[in-house]
């Protein structure tokens, strides 16, 4: 892991660029003397690591007390796409926008693209764990379907937050009964582009004993900043 | 309003008792100099104010720094119940366990209890607000049916935290509609009194701009702790 940049932002959290092999990654870490838990930040595979929404909340949960790491991993944000990728999410745009099904083409590229991000999140993951201040236990945020996926393959994360859902690969809905860990699983109520009722039943098929449903009115961008709150408020119960 | 007791707690709050007419009530306050935001805590039906899951709640509301108020409305609680509701309760306990149809025998009782317990509560709502120390905004927290009735007809309510709604009487399902104050809506993913997908359905009719829903798995009775937590801090978003 190389640090190619650090910035010391006004809230006392510190924001490192870094590279580990192809994949480039944030990590925020807040000022702390103790080592302390880290969160890996995964966000929807279209948009980039430094999208402002994205960042602005990698932040403010770092001031809170988290180290926060996000990668673009492979075929995800600024990392190159296959040009049969570029076609599935041009069809897939186009399908979405003509009202037509979707669910195979997005089982086409969202299903492989989860299988390859998966190893360079735990990549990652051993990298991190290995920088002296960044301890466990280790959270997961964002991207449901490699929320899953990571979840179910590696026991090092010990609770998930997951954000809409209603579109998620097959076999990441199979995995759903097998995380076991902590979840808080947020969506938007009227998510266009993540059906709410098999968001619903997602949240249903889960194996974990304690999970909770957040969801608040409006489109897939409307979270209201109070859930922010809330998701912290979740990994301080269960990293700390 | 005449106080018959009071208690001053060991988190400083005061709990005291009062009658006003034939209404029974408790007001806890917190120690404040400052008037405090008042909550209105309407406890399901069936259970006494005195009860101990619902006193624990309304005292860590005050301690957090609310006045709250509970009554046995009229045919609520350790109030005198008619020969008819008797056997209407008992009615819908048979046909619960049987797994028989229970809307008309809910409508039957629950219809005129939620009519005749909503002056009751503004009645009080005037008393309590003409004592020093506790001024408006008023919140609302507990039964669902009394609050959307309570919601749509008392426009001193700002804000409005309502739980289960599973069985909620037709007029007040009509009515959701009309409800326009923030809402938290929480409910229990098991419940075996209120059907989950009819809750669901109430949460998506209510006309409430900010609306959340939070849903935790397990029965009516296994709300984890950490939901009391999240509603003094909706309630402190919108009352303070």
């Amino acid at each position: 892991m190389h640090f190619t940049s650090e910035r010391r932002l006004d809230d006392g959290v510190l924001a490192r660029e870094f590279t580990l092999g192809e994949i480039p990654g944030t990590l925020w870490t807040p000022e702390s003397v103790a080592p302390v838990p880290l969160i890996l930040m995964a966000h929807n595979n279209g948009l980039p690591k430094g999208e402002a929404r994205l960042v602005a909340r990698a932040r403010k949960t770092a001031a809170y007390g988290f180290a926060v790491a996000s990668i673009d991993a492979a075929g995800c944000g600024d990392r190159p796409r296959s040009a049969a990728d570029e076609r599935a999410r041009a069809d897939l745009r186009r399908a979405m926008r003509a009202g037509e099904p979707v669910d195979e083409i997005f089982e086409s590229f969202v299903g492989p693209l989860v299988e390859h991000a998966a190893p360079e999140w735990r990549t990652t993951l051993d990298a991190l764990l290995a920088l002296p201040g960044i301890a466990g236990p280790v959270g997961y945020s964002g991207w449901t379907a490699l929320g899953i996926r990571l979840a179910v393959t590696e026991p090092r994360i010990t609770a998930a937050g997951l954000f809409a859902g209603g579109y998620v690969p097959r076999a990441q809905r199979a995995e759903a009964r097998q995380v076991t860990v902590p979840l808080l699983f947020l969506l938007q109520w009227d998510d266009e582009g993540n059906p709410r009722q098999r968001a619903l039943d997602l949240f249903d098929a889960f194996g974990a004993k304690e999970k909770t449903l957040h969801a608040n009115l409006g489109g897939h961008t409307g979270t209201p900043w109070f859930e922010l709150e809330d998701s912290n408020r979740f990994f301080r119960r269960h990293l700390t």
